[in-house]
């Protein structure tokens, strides 16, 4: 709390220099500020301190800022439609080429023709090559800057060149080695450099066996690749061993939260990143979703409505409707969210399929069992009426078996079919499950139908 | 797929070396292999086997492999009881401090007290100190292995310093500067040391607004600061700015990945990293939940039957029950998926209670205004009843109102009481709309009831 204020203070100081137009003083204490504190200073500005913003900084000043606040602002785009167009480009080229790729894939093509043709064209290059890749592949996260070297060198040697290249790599932790062909061959750790002694060479010293990606894997691929091997940065390789780039960890942990959270929004059928508050724009996107499940629900209504004599001769039936399509919704959901889970962290596919619905089926049977076996003696006892409990356990556990087989069913199906397993969604399961339930229920409902009568 | 063939061959290899008891062998390739790949090959053996790999590798070379292993596996304590207590004592003192203690932790106590009384006695401090921190904090995930050195010095000296001490240092990427009272002043990355000149002073060059956590702070607290800030990692503090040790990516990794599933699991009312495929097992972890609901389901169902008479006057009321709840049960768990998201990022929870609270009452309106209307129109001209169909219209929209309202209110009263806003699950906010869509849906009808019956 008291941080938060004391923050607000800084905001508030630096922004009546902006007004004095005291450039100096500005610079000195801005420019001292981690560049996530800058871009939540920037973001809080007014249009007009923005401008003066512009004239108080150079564009490579401004581009370290932009690295962190692109990721998650939307409105990127207008911010470099205020600025001068020379300004903008310059700004871009100076950040971090997979940084500054994702905003200009996100504008129209004759903007991003504009920045271009006013970059320096080596640099030009670098990016128009990062644009083709396909999103959500390696190569659409990764970034140019890193540091490459040649085996045939000693530590000293390395470490002078490194010097070098710092400043502009995203990462120097880790230094790679290629060839003459500009094919990793291998990887050390700076930690490695630091070690050793000056006259080591590298061709011994490095590990040649290197954990790397393909350009068109995965982002979640490689994600598990990271987290796996626990690396601060995995090596982009084509598919004749050549080194393209480096994917850093950073990126990574915006994979790793974008993937949890659209199977999270997934479960429960909105977009949960809704950053909007306006009650207009959030009614707007979530109420598709529920008109097309009110109208897989009206085909449960129909189904129902189809059994309307039946209820009208025995209205305790209608009773143990909800019930019986609830529980088993519940049962469906689990089922989904472990099926969903699972194929996610799986390595081989088609051996978990079959492990997985016979896994479901048996965990169906035995929770629909006991499910079933409590609500036939709470039943019994309350209407005094052991058939009827008999008819809503048997019901309720046949409608479990069929909820668990649709909850892990219908995600794998869907990975076969190469979508996302995780939009199958939970209130799709469940409102599919109210259809078979009621079904299940209402035909073993009839016949007994001789015992609730009269 | 063919990589999968290739490490399982791998793997096969090495595995005949162990029964050829080829120690030299088996050392020269199992040591060059990455530490993962060393903990999957280790994982993938028999109790026997395992005995001998104790007999080929030292403590210390074993222990970078428990590194990586020790966070995901269960088994861990199964492991060290089949080594003698002087082997697994010195491979736990050999770990990484926070990985160590994490597995120290799960141990019984006579086990643990006789693992600490054979380490050096240094050592078994360092584990206590860190066996004192609670669970999910900042001090509970650090480790005591960072750089620390003093300002007064040259770049060179520093350099020299870290050389020394870059063995068994976690990271060395970050160099952490202290007072002579050990308190934080500030942080110099290993790439200035690098790209500075040999006779620069650390105190002009380091920067003195270092990012820092709280010893007590929560591990997603933490988490954020490491996300927002791109850091590889963040260095921890007592509150009188004691350097106590430091929190890396890797670590963080995992949290929001622990995170993230909490929440998915919350949603979903069951543990998705069940990692059994025992339907036993499963079954007894899914259970209770779904025993509570069916109990929870049950007060919906009395309070259907109270309404009874209503239904055998006009059974039509019971083919719209599960439409009504179904459809509420889905704009809730929507409402409750935003508001536990909202929560999460949320700094300010006052100022976001209130906002969410309004705005979920007015995107249910909006929603349930619409759903109603459609719903009004449907059943208006499938039954040509347009008075049923106002009925259906009017109970939708106030059911789906009151869901909203819950699916927010509930996890923000769950926070505000001091649980984890997640595990208000989805089903959880189904089964109580339920009973309040079913209490307004005859509420409402029975105003109507004359228009039904004959």
């Amino acid at each position: 709390m008291t941080e938060a204020i004391e923050i607000e203070e800084q905001f508030n100081a630096l922004r009546s220099l902006i007004h004095q137009g005291d450039i100096s003083q500005f610079r000195d204490i801005f420019l001292d500020w981690h560049v996530y504190e800058q871009g939540q200073f920037y973001l809080s500005l007014s249009d007009e301190e923005r401008q003066t913003v512009y004239s108080f900084l150079s564009p490579t000043e401004l581009a370290d800022m932009f690295d962190m606040i692109e990721e998650e602002e939307e409105d990127v785009q207008e911010y470099l439609a205020e600025m001068r167009p020379s300004y903008a480009a310059a700004m871009l080229a100076s950040m971090y080429p997979d940084n500054a790729a994702d905003i200009l894939k996100q504008l129209d093509k004759p903007t991003l023709a504009q920045y271009l043709s006013i970059m320096a064209s080596e640099k030009a290059l670098d990016l128009k090559e990062l644009l083709h890749y396909e999103d959500e592949t390696a190569g659409s996260i990764m970034t140019t800057e890193y540091v490459a070297i040649v085996a045939n060198q000693t530590i000293k040697s390395a470490l002078n060149l490194l010097k070098k290249k710092a400043k502009n790599a995203e990462i120097i932790y880790y230094i790679y080695v290629v060839d003459e062909l500009e094919r990793l061959v291998g990887v050390i750790s700076l930690r490695d450099l630091l070690v050793g002694e000056d006259d080591e060479m590298i061709e011994t010293l490095m590990n040649e066996r290197v954990i790397s990606v393909k350009v068109a894997d995965d982002q979640e691929d490689v994600a598990q690749v990271i987290r796996d091997y626990d690396l601060l940065a995995v090596p982009v390789i084509d598919y004749e061993d050549n080194l393209l780039g480096i994917i850093t960890v950073d990126d990574i942990i915006d994979v790793i939260d974008d993937e949890a959270t659209s199977d999270y929004s997934g479960l429960a059928g909105v977009n949960v990143d809704e950053t909007t508050e306006n009650p207009l724009k959030a009614s707007s996107k979530r109420l598709p979703w529920l008109i097309t499940l009110l109208f897989l629900g009206m085909s449960t209504a129909t189904l129902i409505n189809h059994y309307e004599v039946l209820i009208s001769e025995a209205s305790i039936l209608a009773v143990f409707i909800s019930l019986i399509t609830g529980t088993a919704g519940n049962a469906g959901t689990q089922s989904l969210a472990v099926a969903v889970r699972r194929l996610a962290v799986s390595d081989d596919k088609d051996e978990s399929f079959f492990k997985l619905v016979i896994s479901e089926l048996l965990t169906g049977l035995l929770t629909g069992l006991i499910t079933g076996l409590v609500i036939f003696i709470v039943v019994g006892f309350w209407k005094h009426n052991f058939i009827l409990g008999f008819v809503i356990g048997i019901a309720m556990l046949c409608a479990i078996i069929v909820a668990n087989l649709a909850g892990s069913l219908i995600p794998m199906l869907m990975e076969r079919l190469g979508f996302d397993p995780a939009v199958a969604s939970g209130p799709f399961i469940t409102t599919l499950s109210d259809l078979t339930s009621v079904l299940i229920y209402f035909n073993i409902a009839g016949l007994f139908m001789n015992f609730f009568v009269g």
